[in-house]
């Protein structure tokens, strides 16, 4: 939970004197979202999302994810859709950082998950897919089996001794994994961070996506690999093999797989892995202490590709 | 900034179907607020806050909060108004916390005060004060002149050297302030912690006031002695008796001050800039490592006091 930056009513005023928006009725920052600040901005309009980017987002890839939530928003998908400034910009500067605002997208996180959400969840990322084919800029994912070494390399764990035996286990994950990786799956535009918290639910239907900061050009099944990850395990750390087939019969009621991209699906699985157990092993090692956001457990993603490693094929996801 | 306590959705659903409200459209945590954890609640029919009540507010004093908030928006005072279920409770449970539903009062906290709205805030409060006339509970004021003392001595700060001499200081005027205080001013309810925070606008009126979590039965004018501090001060330390000016003229716009109120001033900011000191300089001294929320500065309100001593009379906040 974190609102990095504050803003003033003065400075805000300011900020929507640019906008058609009409007069702010009440603004207050959002204690979810780890990356940005979020704010909640009532007018006499309409209520709008103010995200200020802070020091993490790079400044260069802003107009990729501005205009993915334009493209997808404009193509009918329920996503934050960034509104433009009477100057016809979206993407401005307030108290010194880039900032946008963007439409408030309705709906409810899911704490706790049902195979029903796992469908909706793989029918409306592929209603995404679709929907991204046609977008027409391009951004690496610099998370992705290039990324993998160099952050393995800065989490620097022969230096500490408890994490000896951790390291030797990637360090060979890792030789797997670039010797392995996909090169010809289809490639598309993917949200590439699809936790829970990133997909609202409206009673049983899902209403829509938030939070594209992460969102690139790669793999489009390394999306779904991802919600393998995100939304099949239970809390204990058991896979739950129907919330894993309603994920893919839901993506696949819209999109189906190849027969490549469904035999892919355990190595993904494992890339997924380890993209997020490096990410939050870096965290867990550098965090400041007393900082606002407690790092999350790099272990459950270690437990997670343990399971990858030793599926079979992609009959353990529920794929027949 | 904090949200001591998630809410699932699960949680959240069940508890709203204790009320008539509609379906939920959203919720979010608020990163505003220091002693509870606030929740901004959309549902088909309106926008809420949910407040669960954190360890620092004392169950037993619920009752007194929830219904004077009730009286004052009966009495068409803008203050959030709980939000009764279908059995006609306003305080119920949730999460193991006690839990209210209140209206959401629109406006925007001024960072940075105009002498205006010092007087919008001096009406205001005198309003608040004439409404609370006759509302029939009573809490004492925990943290009023009998209440000073226990605080003072358990920050125990000749076991620091560097506190010795503040604690000398603060032992001569706590004798004082004993020795002087007040005991026969008009008394009622107030809202005992009227911080800009607390206090909204729309455009330049005052649109309402919240967190009534440290109303009390005291001193009417001590709730004005707390805003000559609280709303005065410019951020370099000096005084600014226009906006003292202001604030008392706006309150006398609606409530007029007895020749003993106005003498009092003097002495009552006295008794809140040490109030205000005392509850900082705990926390500072006791704040946990990493705690969510930065403990406030204690000598703001040592500087704050110090002032204070060396006024003469009432002519100092500019009355005449």
């Amino acid at each position: 939970m974190a609102v990095y930056t504050q803003i003033s009513d003065g400075e805000l005023e300011a900020f929507l004197g640019e906008y058609d928006l009409g007069e702010l009725v009440s603004f207050s920052g959002i204690a979810e979202g780890v990356e940005n600040s979020n704010f909640l901005v009532r007018t006499t309009a309409d209520t709008f999302i103010l995200t200020l980017y802070e020091k993490r987002v790079n400044r260069d890839d802003l107009p990729f994810f501005i205009e993915l939530m334009r493209h997808l928003a404009k193509k009918g998908l329920n996503v934050p859709s960034p509104v433009p400034g009477r100057d016809g910009a979206t993407l401005r500067e307030l108290n010194g950082r880039p900032a946008a605002i963007v439409t408030f997208v309705d709906g409810v996180w899911r704490r706790r998950i049902r195979p029903s959400c796992c469908r909706e969840l793989g029918a409306g990322m592929a209603e995404m897919h679709v929907a991204g084919l046609d977008y027409d800029r391009v951004r690496e994912n610099n998370l992705s089996v290039a990324g993998w070494r160099p952050l393995f390399d800065s989490c620097d764990l022969p230096k500490r001794e408890i994490y000896h035996a951790m390291h030797n286990q990637l360090n060979m994950e890792l030789h797997h994994l670039e010797a392995h990786w996909p090169r010809d799956l289809p490639v598309g535009t993917i949200h590439a961070d699809l936790f829970p918290d990133n997909v609202f639910f409206l009673g049983d239907t899902l209403s829509g996506f938030i939070d594209f900061y992460f969102a690139c050009t790669d793999i489009l099944a390394y999306d779904l690999a991802i919600c393998l990850n995100a939304w099949c395990f239970e809390t204990d750390g058991s896979f739950n093999v129907t919330k894993a087939r309603n994920l893919v019969m839901g993506y696949e009621s819209v999109r189906p797989l190849s027969a490549a991209e469904r035999a892919a699906l355990p190595i993904l699985a494992r890339g997924s892995a380890i993209r997020f157990l490096l990410t939050r092993l870096y965290d867990w090692l550098n965090h400041p202490e007393g900082a606002l956001v407690k790092p999350k457990d790099p272990m459950e993603y270690h437990q997670k590709l343990r399971f990858h490693q030793g599926v079979s094929g992609p009959a353990a996801y529920g794929l027949t």
